[in-house]
């Protein structure tokens, strides 16, 4: 739900500025509502399997909000949603510890995302964008949990330093990219476990068409790597308590310079085995910037 | 459990350092199981009714532990305490973010915490230590969910700045511990309610006694600022949309000078107006380092 | 400087997509510096005595700027700037860890904030926004150390939670923001000392109005408690390392009701002893309201 | 400064647990001077070059010390002990955010170290400890800081997730360990520019021999991808404000396997090709451990 206004069915339009799905008055919650169900309608139209929910609900100041009957409500409208679901789709809630709310969020958190994900039914699961936890959190821990709990939906990749940065996936942390791939890796074949990637970035500074190439490419090499850990040597390792050789298994696989095996993947499924240069070199940019106004801000665009 | 290493029942001692509950040997996690059972033993004998149980598992490098396997391995080892435990008592599991193990932790959040109680069953609640979480994160939130889902154990008292420090409760954050206490006096009254209320703090450079009369005090002070809240008309707020009023009707109870009222309830219970100046004057300290060796080094005591 | 882009005198507009007065092209800084100067223009006809530098330079991606060339060009810029700068102005520079640059950030901290002031010379002095630091940072111990090394030019006030909330003064950590004006009081008379005092807030659910007026309220309410503390005792208990009464005479100011006090100067001052009720009273919102087309949008204002 | 008491030449002893070189008693300062004093003496005797002043003085509840009276005498027992240093030696201080403080500590970051540098004269240098920060906070950009203003004097080199988690250098975030080394290579030639490495690290699960050749092996190899860094391709790319080239630039050189060129390196100067099998073939510890008595306990050693 992107837009921050919409119009109910009687035409009037409740501000989403104090909520949406868990705003204090009926009318507003309904409108969020119908507003997702028409996307589901919506989806339906372009083949969609799924409805990923993300609201900025919270509160900026202590006591603005009861914490429990904001999340009653939430659920209750959820719960609204999920009835409208079809069979064969899939519900994804995401977490966010803070921002556009300063105070706290409705969905803070993994183990409230759990939450929903449990109280609403085998059609939910929870959605993990890297960048909307607490500083120093372990993330790769909580994919390992939802996996276990059969609750993890997917992802927004990207990547952080600070907050919800939304920089291209793999740039400031390139282990821990690693160390969830590795999750991932390990846990395929379990129950209800299939993942939908997607890619949650912002470009400020660079041209997005590059940077989404680039967190492509980083997204395919830690999967890359984390396929070439030696799990039966790993599993040994951690059954018999060496941590110094469990450990070095998983670094070996992450210091493997997989690149040119991503490259010859590239090749064969007939693309650029150097994108961004391939991009360049193409003229593409600056034939679509002459054919549209430039746009200028810090907001990047073509400058 | 605060022994590193302890006897089986065939007088072997299994190490601890790799883990108790969920460490990958049987015979040591077994160890770590019957010690729980024997001090619920003991604690029959003296009349308890719960079992806090935190442990320091987890792992220091990425690849040491399989997460997956080691939670499966820690819930075994509850469940067979669990089964051990009288029907009248409640078993309280704890969540630590980080420390003894620098990497991951078993329990390592709130999330882990409520997975572990409904695991276990009705008896099974979620022990909330203030020191024991990421920066940034919004406790009294963390309250009230697991108040809402019937799984809120009790608390481990102190503040702190930076990590696990331990300090005077309501030394740092004075209004944050205040929070804390209106959730607990909005949820009086909720199903499954009624939790333990520990002070868990450690004391360098203060004396001890005079730290527990302080923080007992404080706990005091944010309860009873706490019962001082205008709920009526916070909840209109709430229900208008009035962020400012709600948030100063909180900030108008938090203000009150409810000191008065403490000291004339302390006295009436017999205890001291000024607690910290009567002890001073008691002489009591003196009288007692008199009696017994003198305590060096820097973890406080008398000096 | 809020303006993203700026034309120079040639009547060239240099984007500050990439930098402004850091920028690795000399035109770009030139007009970022022009751009200063007309600032302290503008500000000479209306009779200000200080300028405020916050710039958002910085970079997204480890690689993309060099740390030290980037830094000189800035300082050398400011070198500019502070010729233009009147015998009786104050130059002020302003750190902030992150945001809109999410790697790194030219003035990251009040470490290179000093070194800055150092720099520059006697008329620079070192802004502290209170929700511009690391986690957990100790806001009011930097305060003191600028006051010391005679650098300390004032703040911008706000509160938070997690970043940059820019939320109500005092509205998250009141005990923080007594504590910063425990060490003004205590300053008071130090060399170089006279701090300029601003809010820098955002109010996205609250009346601006009425947030600005229970912030200067709050800003009041902890210099007024910081008068109280008794800085005779304090030094005392300090000298003799009793951390209990230290730590206690400071709690003691700051849990005195002073509500009455600044209700009492407010309305010897010829204003309102309950502001927000008599502005609410006023009917002046609904009477601009009607006066100008309505706000829309998450961004506050009137809806 | 080990010992937690010392003492002093009259042959009393005075206790460090309100401080030491910033302690308010005179005589206590004294003493911890005298104790840095003897160190050079002993320092000399080796044929030690340098002397590192770690201190654990700061406050655990907010009034306890006064900021700048405590920084002042630290700076003036400093002093004094820069006085006693031999002209061919560096005195190193090191910053540290919290512990065993947890409310201030005196030396809580780089600002304040450099200040500490800088005050006491060409001799005086930072120690940077990679752990010692606040969370998020940019540590590469510390390095350059300080080199670019004379003032870094080496290292404390272990990896950390949480705190001060002294886990095996390059073993939780070896790109950022490999950015602090592109910084190094970066200044190679610079003035002041001799910075000391040194691990500073604590072995709870792993063999510290083994350990320690890990954490050797990891320097070297951000050392020698920094040195595979393209500088002249990369210093085009920031001049052009190119970031996408300029952070593949780095990152290229991150990814580099220099694994082989690190063995033959090891091999040539007489080393083993791969240390911990060697060390594990050589069965060492098994011959030491027979001939001393078990090392039991939580900190490691051989269990």
């Amino acid at each position: 739900m992107n837009s921050n206004t919409f119009q109910d069915q009687e035409g009037q339009e409740h501000s989403y500025k104090y909520g949406s799905l868990s705003h204090t008055d009926a009318a507003t919650r309904q409108q969020a509502i119908d507003h997702n169900i028409e996307c589901i309608e919506i989806g339906r139209a372009l083949g969609s399997k799924a409805l990923t929910v993300w609201i900025g609900d919270g509160s900026n100041f202590p006591g603005q909000s009861h914490f429990t009957r904001q999340f009653e409500r939430y659920l209750d409208a959820m719960k609204n949603i999920y009835t409208a679901l079809p069979d064969d789709w899939r519900i994804f809630s995401e977490h966010k510890i803070f921002e556009p709310a300063f105070y706290s969020t409705v969905v803070q958190d993994w183990g409230t995302n759990y939450l929903i994900a449990k109280e609403l039914g085998p059609k939910a699961f929870c959605l993990v964008d890297l960048g909307h936890h607490a500083p120093n959190v372990n993330i790769e821990m909580i994919v390992a949990r939802l996996i276990q709990f059969g609750k993890l939906g997917g992802f927004h990749f990207n990547d952080s330093k600070y907050g919800d940065d939304d920089l291209d996936t793999g740039s400031i942390d390139p282990f821990r990219l690693f160390l969830v791939f590795n999750e991932l890796v390990d846990a395929e074949g379990a129950k209800d476990f299939d993942p939908a990637h997607m890619l949650d970035q912002s470009h400020n500074v660079t041209d997005p068409i590059e940077s989404l190439m680039r967190s492509a490419i980083e997204v395919r090499r830690a999967y890359a790597q984390a396929l070439v850990v030696d799990r039966t040597a790993l599993a040994g390792f951690q059954n018999d308590n060496d941590p110094m050789m469990a450990s070095e298994t998983l670094k070996d696989a992450f210091r493997t310079d997989v690149g040119p095996i991503l490259a010859m993947a590239r090749r064969k499924a007939g693309g650029a085995i150097d994108p961004v240069a391939t991009y360049r070199a193409s003229g593409y940019r600056q034939k679509v910037a002459g054919e549209r106004p430039a746009v200028t801000g810090a907001s990047g665009g073509i400058v």
